[in-house]
């Protein structure tokens, strides 16, 4: 019977040496894949304190148990880790598409990066031949054009590319990693630590296979999952893909507008995820193995934005949309397109706008610092020019704003970090948390910064399972229980779309018994998971997070709704902190949210102590 | 060019005779077709102030001027009009399936059916040869074994059937027509009024063509629609089918939930559109000639209601489950099945069945009442047979909920009219309307009664385009537009699912114009509608209703929404009086809701002057 035994391909940039390393069953056992594995790697290659720009600092791929299998939803998508530029603590974000599955089929479930290059190089990872290959001609590049390039140069073009645009180079924070033209390693700037190695790209091509320890079951379970996953739980996908949401968030009270001045956009109807299909999506299409296909390819036919395109979805039509107060959907699809060009967080990067408008309406950023850019919320043709700006930091306004929001307010002053809306250094995402208590919650501890991606508790809100608009202890259990789920969902690693097809922790450990052969029980999934976002707390604590850091924006917290059904909701101090009493106490942390000597000994993390020992009572 | 000169049959059920006539090109231009002929032809063929069940009520069947051609969405719809046996108003309903496209293919726009049969009879229409059969054999036969019989008989399957169950035959008051197994023409009791007549059915055969005045322009426009249709705002549909509305509304805080007690279910989960697709859909299908396929059929593979079939909607799923506090699908779909088999209105029914529900948990009714029956929220086997009871007319608590809940709660007193959900006798459909405010005043102004099919006025509220829980003058004009565009869909007839695919008053003109060959604008269309609703309110104000039948049921008014968003929410008296004044302001009414000599010039129905001579100031 195969059992899991892993392959980690370690690559230094300063000697351009290589090796590889095995780990064993019980490692795979404690940390899964995926978000286990990229966690695990990173605190212990890590050094404590450095600069996410030194050196040192390891920029680590994985894939998950799964990766380049034939199970529907769970073979394209791979992470990617290191400090982050953006909150000096954990950084993380995932992708999917078609790189994920070819670094499996290349042989490797981790890759480590450290060092920093002379020059500007790409790695050309040829099944077992690694290469460090001069990238001086590609620098300074998009992303697409250095993808174009590079399978030109290699003379094949099916290999796989992830890398950075002239973002990554320019050390912009909120600089994110591209493959497939569409897809991102998005948050938390890891295309900036990309870039501070000198490294335009990790280029993929793998012929090996991937094998399973019980093949007839895993054909049995892949069936299934086929069925399953083209059923009602992923239909809203298939049909408008997530810009559905648009609608419905709006409705519901929860949109964030205009840089969180509201939670309702007027002009919703112009930029509805229906109306955006009808006029502009060109295109649907999946990632490797995938049967729900929810990728609505967009494309501007006529006008200032002609030819622009992009992969359509929620989060991004909200950032450039509602949140910078833009009605034209045309200049929506252009922005999202520069973003995948220059290699920037498309999130993030509405967030930053929408700050960059507001600070110009109150005239704490003059026209001499925007070069000339009226930067008023719903000026779309400014948007787009800023985020050329922020790629290239070209005038004030683009070097300041590339260093995200947090680090923009600092130099602004002039009490704009009252509105510049983050968590921990990480730009918010599109859910008014004002009106989500629970979500707010969610994003408070999220060990990212603001993001909805570690928990999902919006759910529970907006599903209407909670009183949404009332704080309470209890919501600490919710929130403590989805960040469990979603980091095994991200450990092995499962697409988030499918996340209702599977049947809880019993049949996760079933998948993953199939697959690599390791024995493994529900119980002990559930354990993995929870172990999994300890060490993420462990990790973040060592490099400096505290209790005060799992807050709120202050605008989240004073400045009510203006209208809709959350008219008048803030998330208060008083109120995040009853829920963080409560969420600590599920997590069994002190109340200064540490993890106790119990807590470590019972998920076997006792190796960590030294982190803590000072910090408990 | 082909006009549109219409043919009207005239069935004399107590004579057997029968007669055609034609309609002319003004009448098409002035009444549109669909709801615009029913009103009027009702108008004008309904004694004043008769009993429903007295013979001269005229059982009136209506098409639209593109019925049975092939312009998508629009090719299969029908109407049913009569004074209603709930209301003593208005009667209408509008059914779709197979039905209605044969109808225009046998060469009917209109079909008038007065008088009472000696014996229980079906109208055979066989193109132009029209004959009343015996219906003595099929008499106490669901209307599926109706509709079997009829068609061995005929020795013809393909023959269409529209006819009704027991329900009908017992003058239950709730009683609907079915065709094509799973239609309904649903609301208002006109099975009734067909059983009232000893009419079991209409059975259809009709194989003429169906002609357009500008071919080679129809074409065109079918294929445009064609793609359109099959676009994003009809993805809902397709996908889940309407039952994707039990996650969202419930969330929302709008789902009406034992007996409106409150405005959302704890179990939504376990009635959630998504789980009923997964576990019970077996097929999805589509009327003539729709692209959109929205029929999602549900069955039920074992346990105590194996073999039940149903075509799976919201308002049922809603009018079943939560409102009745009942959470298993099982009972839900064998309720629906039962609905159909019967011929009971779907909606109305449930909202009966939750009405006795109450009754039984507060002592209003009896075990002896009901047969031994132990009416509890939640008792889904309970709510089964009770239905099999009001179709019958079994036991005392079968008889009095047979009546519907107005006359029911008239029949038990004891203050049980104060959760008596209905507005003008017709019982309410599956809106929350306290939490829902522009909603509410179109539900109280609804010409049929308690219904959002005649405004779709949630649409502002859900949308958040409104403030959904603050009453205000300004939704009278947004009611106001709703139901004239309502008015000119259902005249067309379009099917509501394809609203949002049309591009308002200009093109559908065009498409009447294209189709009928008489020159219209899109103001022609806009007046005609206009004088649709006016002539509506002109009918019930002849038989008798004033600004006091404009209302709220009390539980509505003064009952609070106990959780969710709309907590401590009502629709007060207070609250319509303000609505109700802004409506018949932009409606040009009187203060007491009565149309204008001014208004009646302005829309050409001075000759229904007398109606209201005496009702204006």
């Amino acid at each position: 019977m195969h059992t899991y035994t892993g392959r980690i391909l370690y690559v230094d940039l300063a000697t351009g040496s290589h090796r590889t390393a095995s780990f064993d069953e019980s490692f795979a056992k404690e940390w899964i894949g995926g978000t286990g594995f990229g966690v695990k790697l990173l605190m212990d290659h890590l050094p404590q304190g450095i600069d996410a720009f030194d050196p040192a600092n390891p920029l680590i791929y994985v894939t998950g148990a799964t990766t380049g299998a034939m199970l529907p939803c769970t073979t394209s998508k791979f992470g990617v880790f290191a400090k982050s530029p953006g909150t000096g603590l954990l950084g993380e974000a995932y992708s999917t598409g078609t790189w994920g599955a070819e670094m499996r089929l290349a042989g490797y479930d981790a890759i480590i990066i450290t060092g920093k290059a002379a020059k500007p190089v790409y790695l050309w990872i040829d099944n077992d031949t690694v290469t460090l290959r001069n990238a001086g001609h590609i620098w300074g590049t998009t992303t697409w054009e250095a993808e174009h390039l590079i399978k030109d140069e290699l003379g094949d073009q099916n290999v796989r590319v992830s890398g950075i645009g002239q973002a990554g180079e320019n050390l912009n924070r909120l600089a994110c990693i591209i493959n497939d033209h569409f897809r991102a390693a998005g948050r938390t700037g890891l295309g900036a630590v990309m870039g501070s190695k000198n490294l335009k790209a990790v280029v993929l091509r793998g012929s090996k296979g991937v094998t399973v320890a019980e093949p007839e079951a895993f054909m049995e379970l892949a069936k299934d999952l086929h069925e399953r996953a083209r059923g009602p739980a992923t239909a809203k996908y298939r049909g408008l893909g997530t810009v559905a949401n648009m609608l419905t968030l709006n409705a519901q009270g929860a949109m964030p507008t205009r840089n969180y001045d509201d939670a309702m956009f007027e002009d919703i109807e112009q930029v509805s995820g229906e109306l955006i299909n009808e006029k502009y999506v060109v295109k649907i299409q999946a990632c490797s193995g995938c049967p729900c296909r929810c990728d609505h390819i967009a494309r501007v036919r006529e006008g200032s934005f002609k030819g622009a395109i992009a992969r359509i979805e929620y989060e991004p039509t909200m950032a450039f949309g509602p949140y910078c107060g833009v009605s034209d959907p045309e200049a929506i699809i252009k922005s999202y397109e520069s973003c995948n060009l220059y290699g920037i967080d498309a999130i993030g990067a509405g967030i930053v706008v929408g700050f960059a408008m507001e600070c110009f309406e109150k005239g704490f950023l003059t026209l001499e610092d925007t070069g000339g850019l009226e930067l008023a919320f719903g000026n779309g043709a400014a948007m787009v020019e800023l985020l050329r700006k922020m790629a290239l930091r070209e005038d004030r306004v683009g070097d300041i704003m590339a260093e995200g929001v947090k680090k923009a307010a600092e130099i602004i002053g002039q009490g704009s970090d009252h509105f510049a809306m983050h968590i921990k250094g990480l730009e918010m995402t599109g859910y008014d948390i004002r009106t989500l208590k629970t979500a707010a919650l969610g994003y408070a501890v999220s060990r990212r910064g603001g993001d909805h991606q570690r928990h999902g508790s919006y759910g529970h809100d907006l599903g209407g399972k909670v009183d949404r608009f009332t704080a309470d202890a209890a919501k600490g259990q919710l929130v403590k229980d989805d960040e469990d789920f979603y980091a095994l969902v991200d450990s092995l690693i499962l697409c988030k779309f499918t996340r209702n097809i599977w049947q809880g922790y019993d049949e996760l450990a079933k998948v993953y018994s199939i697959v690599t052969g390791i024995p493994m029980t529900g119980e002990e999934m559930h354990l993995a998971a929870e172990r999994i976002s300890n060490l993420s707390r462990l990790l973040n604590i060592r490099e400096g997070l505290t209790r005060a850091d799992d807050n709120l924006p202050p605008r989240v917290m004073k400045d009510p709704v203006r209208s809709g059904v959350g008219k008048g909701q803030v998330t208060s101090q008083e109120d995040l902190d009853i829920m963080l009493d409560g969420y600590y106490s599920s997590r069994g942390w002190t109340v200064a949210g540490v993890p106790t000597m119990e807590k470590l000994e019972q998920l076997g993390l006792l190796g960590y102590a030294a982190i803590i020992e000072d910090q408990l009572p």
